[in-house]
Formats: structure tokens, C-alpha cells, sequence
């Protein structure tokens, strides 16, 4: 192995360390810690997170990088290269930010989510606006110490979350998909009574849930060897290494169908974990590839399989046998309706699969308007508001139904919406992929999962991230990001399922 | 502050923060992680352990723990003094081993409790021997390194556990016990059929029990607002710092008391952390005093409140409320007679109130005869039956449930064991104490623990480890250790149960 390596796996196993107890810290405090205890628990995540930072950023890693990316490359194999680019980009972007304002900005994030989630409750956006003001500064004047030639400060926040995709790209994404789904959804609303799933509030014992959501998250693939289920305030993946992945459901006495998708939905986010090759999981490609492609897992799960009749042949006598008396009366097909049945809201994140993308959208077009210098922050609820009105035909009645209902912002996240929707319609084009290859729907209907899910691990899962999103879908499918398959799928879907 | 005490702070701070990161890996472990992520998990504990490790033992705080032990002492307060006197203590002891033996003991160490699991699990003690011969071996080179002249390698091992008692004390203690726990037990077993508790061995629902578990749990103190209870294979507490302290208990479908009791003793030692004064909770004097105090406030909580008729006044007919079909036929007295009464065993952890200190008298006699060179290893499993044998009248048939039930040894705890009787003899002579200034009884009849648990915290828990067992002690009853007490107390106790 080449000596310089070598020397880097040293500060490479100390990262992983320390990052995998703050994983564990944050883990234990969403899902166990007792309430008085975050004060106290407060320092050793902040000593620890120094000490991240430190083994992260030094002179001894910064000189072997150097080497390593530059006349030493070709020594390395294709692991060790994806390792060091990697590294070296992490290590470019903290490096220009001076350590004082550094702090400052940490101390600024520490707290914001806290006066959000505040603003948030008294429904008042002007208690926010100060603090998300400052919030982007801080994110304008780090974007701008590592801006090169002619880059836009946006263009920099996009690609830290997804290589490659700039204005540009998603521009040209998302007008091809607001141009179909605006319409579209507008046909679906005139006509959203014809579904009834009323089924679906009834009452439904948490514990039973629990017992199902078990029995499904295990059905779909996630190995209860390497992982565990909790309950939490919002669901989640997280992750200490491939053989220790962990998700979260919330369960609602009356609506089942919630944490039943929101199970499937992170089982395929840990089964994405759980399949990472065992040679790098404890380096810093042992993740997902970005954000981008982790949700098209999720949402190949979620929706392609989840939300398919094929999928629900064999496990829905199984519900029924769970919940005898709310669901003996209704039918399979009564059933696949529900769970596909288009209901409008003002919050995302209980958004359907059709008008999903387009709260992203408002969101990213929000985004752009504020780095590109085009919105004020104070005039932000009235562009959120009208956007609503305009794609979606509801508007919110305050500011916690619209522009304070993520939490995002307050922790620093521009760029990151997008991911969401490039998920979905990544999903979509791989879902049109497979079926060529596999017959999906046969698989389906007989319960057995094993060949999809061994065919993501094949050409995503294993990789880690060793390839960027567009790499993987390249290699994959010799194809780029293309919004058609999204676009196809939504429209054959929605027409057939409200007869338009 | 003093300039020297403020550096060792940024010490102290560290070797907390990696303590505490260590600790939640520790009960992650215990209680919920995955069964597959052991080994890799394993890596950052290493990493974060060797960190741990240097944060406490370097040159700057060798030097700053030398002039703050010397010339600048006069300059600390009370805290200060005994979080110095502590980290003196911490670095003597391991200062003095090389480097490379402590790595050889820690590989020994690391792999031991396996050995020791698979020879428990063939009865074998031949398979354990060697392991166990070369662990004795480096415990009395360790020992060794640091001995004073004159001074005994047993004497050393115990000053670990229990500051200031030596062989000399312990003997007087253990053969006061022995001498009028023997005959005792004698004639009760000769009376063993006296009381009829078949009752606890009915079927009881473990939702049902944990529910129970909860609710005793915060009757007795234990605050969870600071703190969490979970299941785990056996029942330990653990804490991160005094806002954030953990219990586990074991639910036995058959076997109603065992979750009861394990939970009030473990409410005990978890109530004793949460009031651990707040200036002192982050730093090395913020846990327990002694391994023996700790195990008197848990068996205080155990067995001085919690198998006394007037705990159970007000509580029984609520446990009768949760269990009616197999209780209510069951009267408060022959519940009380039933969690009091006296069963043989050949497993310490199973052991009742009565035996329970013969058998760590014979792990005492046997690890002083082990260091004062009084018997060879291979002659421990006779040397255990012939005393079973002698002080409790029963004899293993294997060396499963012989000299390999417990895995102390395996982890190299020499020393540890007579710290448990420690604890036993001293919540009967706080009790005795305690009565004299309070009306227990009445308190306890009322259902208000809050005088009771306030007169352990004023007198005890608030100090953590600034005071050591005897200074707890004297500070309190003017007294120190005094096994007539305890012999009291079980004799009293006893001859009343059993009508001797």
C-alpha cells in the first residue's frame, strides 16, 4: 500500500470514529435520551466534534492529499482514489472558511432551529427573518471564499449536495416537469372525490402497527441482524457503519397507512446502507452517493414497490389478518386505490406522490430568487404564498403552514431541497430500467423481493459513494438524469387511476 | 481559578466527553443494537478508548497533577482537592504498568469473558484455566508494580474497589458475618417450607409487567425526566452524567418478582447518580463513591424499603390492580412473607437477602487464598464445592453452576466481589441510623419516599466520589463499617419469618 495511504487510513479510522459516537449521540437523543439531559450531553458533543474537526482538518492531512491527488494518484486503486477526491473536497471547502467565523457560524446554527421552531409555533415568520438573514450571509460569504471564475454562489450550494447539477441542469428538469404536473394535477383535483379511503382513519392499535411495520420493513429486505426499528417524533435513517443501520417510524392511532409507507420509505433508505461493500463502510465514501440517489431508493420503495397492486397481492390478506375488523370489508383493489389517492396539502411532507415535486419546486425556485439577489428575505411568505396558489390552487392561512414549516433553513440547508424531487424521478427512470431487465411485477406478486433488491445493490447499494450520481446512472443504464421516465410514470398513473 | 487546576479542566473535559461517548456504546449495546454490528462498532470503541486513554495519561497532566497535589493544593477548594487526589490516584496506578503489557492484558482482557462464556456454557473449568492463570498473573505483576513496601498484592486490589479496607478489615468483618449467618441459615432452611409463594410463579403478561416496572420505578424516586428504563438479558445501570442515568430490568413471564425487585434495586443505584451534586456531575469525582456505597443505596432501596410490609401497604392493592386474576386471592401478609422468604441457591445473583454474603464470603476466602499463594488454579472448582458445601449446606453438580457462574474474573475484577456484602452491611446500619431520626415506617405507610430519598441524598449521594466509603460514613453516623448491624438486622428479621 502506498505509505501516504497509509498514514491517511490512520486519520481516516479516527473521522469514522468520532463521526459514528456523534451518529450515536444524535441517534439515542431522538429516539431514548431523557428531556433534561441535552444540556449536559451538549459538551461531550461538542468536545467530540472538535476533535472531528481537528483529525478532518490539519497540516499532515492536507500535505498527503496533496500528494495523494496529485503525482501519487496512479499508485491508488478505485476505492482509494474515490477516498481521497473525497477527502480532498471536503477538505477544500472547510479550509477557506477562517476558524473564527467558522465558530461563529456553528454557534448561529446551534441555536436557529430553536428561534424556528419558536417562530414556527407563534405562526409568525418575522421572529425567523433576523436570524435566516444572517443564516445566508454566512452561507453567500462561505460559498463565496471557494467560488472560482464566473461560478454562481447557488451553483456552489447545489453541487455540495449533488455533483454536477447546477442551475442549469434543474432548470431545464424541473420546467419539463411543472409543465406536465400543473395540468395534470388540476384534471386529479377536479375529480379527487372519486377515491374513499376512509378506511384509513379508523382506530388501529399503536402496538399492532408496530408488529406490522416489523413484519413489512423485514418483507421489503431490511435485515434485523444488522438493523433496528424505533419509534421517534419524525421518522429517519441513520447509520453507524453496513452492519449497524437503524430507522424510525411515528405511528398514528387513526391513519394507518402513515407509518406503513414511512416504513418502506426508510427501509430502503437502511437497505441502501446495509448493502455498501464491506471495503469501504468504515471510510468516508461508506455512505450513500448524495442525497439525489438515497431518495430514490426510499422512493423506489416507498412508491414503485410500495404503492404497486403487484406488491400488495400477496401482503394485504396479511394487513387484514392484522386488522380483521377495519379491513375485512375492503377490497385489494379498494385498498390500492386508497393508498394512491391524490390528497393536496400545504405541507410537504405530507404531500402525495403527484404534487410532491412541485413543493419542491417552489422551493427551489425560492432558493435561486435569494442567491441570485432576485427576493428580499422579508418578502419571502408573500412569493411562497402565491407560489402555492399558482401550482398547486390552495394558499396557506399563516406562516407555519408555508414558509416555516421545514426545518432546513434554520440549520444552514440551501441546496438541498432538489435532492427530494431528482429522487423521485430518479426512481422512476430506474423503475423503467429494471422492468426491461427483471419482470418486477411477477416477482412481486410472489412475495419474493430478493432479485429487485440484489439489483440495486448490483448497480447503486454497493458502490457506496465511490461515483457520483450521475456516474451511477450512467453506468447503470447508460443514461443520464432524463425527467421524462418521472414524468411518463405520473401521467400513465394518475390518468388511469382517476380515468382522465 | 488556579492556572494549573483551570489546564487540567480542558483534560478533564475530554477524558469525560470520551467517557461518556464510551458509556452510550456500552448501553447501546446492552440494550438495542444489532447482533451483526459488534465488530465493526468495535473499531471506533477501540479508537475512542486509546483517545480516552491518552487525554489522561500524557506528560502535561502528569506535571499539572504534581504541582496540584504538592505546593499549589492549599490553592483548591473541596471539589477541586478531591477531583485532583482522584486523577493522582488514576494516573499512579496506571502509570506504572509498560505500555506494551497494558495493550497485551487489554487483548487478554478483550477475549477473556468469551473464553470464559463457552466453558461456562460446556462446564468445563479446565477451559477457562489457562486464561484465568495468565489474567492472576498479570494482576499480581500489575499489582506488584505499585506495591509499597511490605505492603500485600490482595491489599492493593481490594484499596481499588474500596478505599482503606485491607485483608485485616475485611476479615473481622466477614468472620463476624459468617459466625452468625451459618448457624442462622441453618435453622431456616430447617424451616424452609414455612412459606407458600407459589403465587410469584403464575403466568404474568411481560407488557403488563413492564408497565408495573415504570410506575415503581418513579414511586421510589427515580426521576424520568433525567432518566430512561429499558430491557436488557440482566439488569444493570449506567449513566451518562447526573441528568441522563439508565436502567435495565429482565422480564420473566413466570416470574412475577424478579422484574419487581431488580427494578427497585437498579432505581436505587439510579437514583443515587441523579442526585449527584451538579458542580461535579462532568468531572472524574461525578460517579459513585465506592462500588460498596453504590451497592447500599441499591439494596437499601431493595431490601430495607422494598420487602418491608409498610412499603407495600399502600402499593400492593395497585399490584393487585395491574394483576387480579393472579392476586387478588393473595393477602398483603402472605405477599410480604413471600418476597422475604428464604430459597437456597447455588447462583449468587439468585441468592436471597439471608445468603446472599456467604457466598461472597467464599469468593473472598478464595481470591485471598489465589494472592496470598494459598491454592492453585486448578484446584479452585474443589476448593468452591467443599465451601458451598460448608457455609450454605448445597453443592454444585457442575462448574457452571460452581466457580464459572460468574464472569468477574474473566474481566479481571479481583477484589470487586467483597464489595457487594460491603453494600448489604451498610444499608442495614444506615437503616438503623436512619430510623433513629426519621419515622421510616410512617413515610413509607403514607407512600412519601421524599424524606427518605432527601436524607440519602444529603447525607450521601450529592458528594459523588469527593468522599470515600469510611469519611461517608463517619461523616454520617459517627461511625465507620459495623457488622453487628447487619447481623441484627437478618437475625431479627428472620427469627421473626420463620418463628425460630
Amino acid at each position: 500500500m502506498n505509505k501516504n495511504y497509509e498514514k491517511l487510513c490512520e486519520y481516516i479510522e479516527k473521522i469514522i470514529s468520532f463521526r459514528q459516537a456523534l451518529t450515536l449521540f444524535e441517534w439515542d437523543n431522538e429516539t431514548l435520551a431523557p428531556e433534561a439531559a441535552s444540556e449536559n450531553t451538549a459538551k461531550a458533543i461538542g468536545v467530540i466534534s472538535g476533535e472531528y474537526f481537528k483529525a478532518m482538518i490539519n497540516d499532515e492531512v492536507k500535505e498527503l492529499l496533496l500528494e495523494l491527488t496529485s503525482t501519487e494518484n496512479s499508485e491508488l486503486d478505485f476505492n482509494q482514489k474515490a477516498i481521497v477526491k473525497n477527502m480532498k473536497k471536503s477538505y477544500d471547502q472547510m479550509e477557506t472558511i477562517p476558524p473564527a467565523e467558522y465558530r461563529a457560524y456553528n454557534e448561529l446554527i446551534a441555536k436557529a432551529p430553536g428561534i424556528w421552531a419558536k417562530a414556527k409555533q407563534n405562526k409568525s415568520f418575522e421572529e425567523f427573518a433576523p436570524t435566516l438573514e444572517e443564516i445566508i450571509e454566512y452561507q453567500k460569504k462561505f460559498a463565496g471564499y471557494r467560488r472560482k471564475d464566473g461560478q454562481k454562489i447557488y451553483d456552489i450550494l447545489l453541487d455540495d449536495y449533488e455533483e454536477g447539477f447546477s442551475m442549469e441542469k434543474l432548470d431545464t428538469f424541473f420546467n419539463e416537469v411543472k409543465a406536465s404536473l400543473v395540468p395534470l394535477l388540476q384534471k386529479v383535483t377536479a375529480k379527487k372525490d372519486l377515491i374513499d379511503k376512509s378506511y384509513n382513519y379508523q382506530n388501529f392499535d399503536k402496538d399492532r402497527q408496530m408488529v406490522f411495520a416489523k413484519f413489512i420493513s423485514s418483507y421489503v429486505g431490511f435485515d434485523f441482524t444488522k438493523g433496528v426499528l424505533a419509534e421517534s417524533a419524525h421518522p429517519f435513517t441513520t447509520n453507524l457503519h453496513n452492519k449497524d443501520v437503524r430507522i424510525t417510524t411515528h405511528l398514528y392511532p387513526d391513519n394507518l397507512e402513515s407509518s406503513i409507507f414511512s416504513v418502506i420509505h426508510e427501509s430502503g433508505h437502511g437497505i441502501y446502507e446495509m448493502n455498501i461493500d464491506d471495503a469501504i463502510t468504515l471510510t468516508p465514501v461508506g455512505g450513500g452517493s448524495s442525497m439525489g440517489i438515497h431518495e430514490s431508493q426510499s422512493r423506489f420503495f416507498e412508491n414503485m414497490l410500495g404503492r404497486s397492486k403487484a406488491f400488495w397481492v400477496p401482503v394485504y390478506p396479511k394487513l387484514v389478518e392484522y386488522f380483521p375488523e377495519q379491513l375485512s370489508d375492503i377490497s385489494l383493489d379498494q385498498f390500492v386505490a386508497g393508498i394512491n389517492k391524490s390528497e393536496l396539502s400545504l405541507i410537504r411532507t405530507e404531500a402525495d406522490e403527484l404534487s410532491y415535486s412541485l413543493h419542491i419546486i417552489i422551493r427551489y425556485e425560492i432558493e435561486k430568487m435569494i442567491f441570485e439577489g432576485n427576493a428580499k428575505v422579508k418578502d419571502l411568505p408573500a412569493i411562497w404564498n402565491q407560489k402555492y396558489k399558482e401550482y398547486l390552487g390552495i394558499e396557506p392561512s399563516n406562516d407555519a403552514e408555508g414558509i416555516l414549516q421545514d426545518i432546513h433553513w434554520s440549520c444552514g440547508n440551501f441546496g438541498y431541497f432538489p435532492s427530494y424531487a431528482l429522487g423521485s424521478a430518479i426512481a422512476a427512470q430506474i423503475y423503467h430500467y429494471m422492468e426491461k431487465k427483471l419482470p418486477v411485477e411477477e416477482y412481486l406478486k410472489e412475495g419474493n423481493l430478493i432479485p429487485v433488491v440484489e439489483f440495486l445493490k448490483e448497480h447503486i447499494h454497493k458502490y457506496g459513494a465511490t461515483k457520483n450520481t450521475s456516474e451511477l446512472l450512467q453506468d447503470m443504464m447508460q443514461e443520464d438524469l432524463n425527467a421524462n421516465y418521472y414524468v411518463s410514470y405520473l401521467t400513465d398513473k394518475y390518468t388511469k387511476l382517476y380515468q382522465l
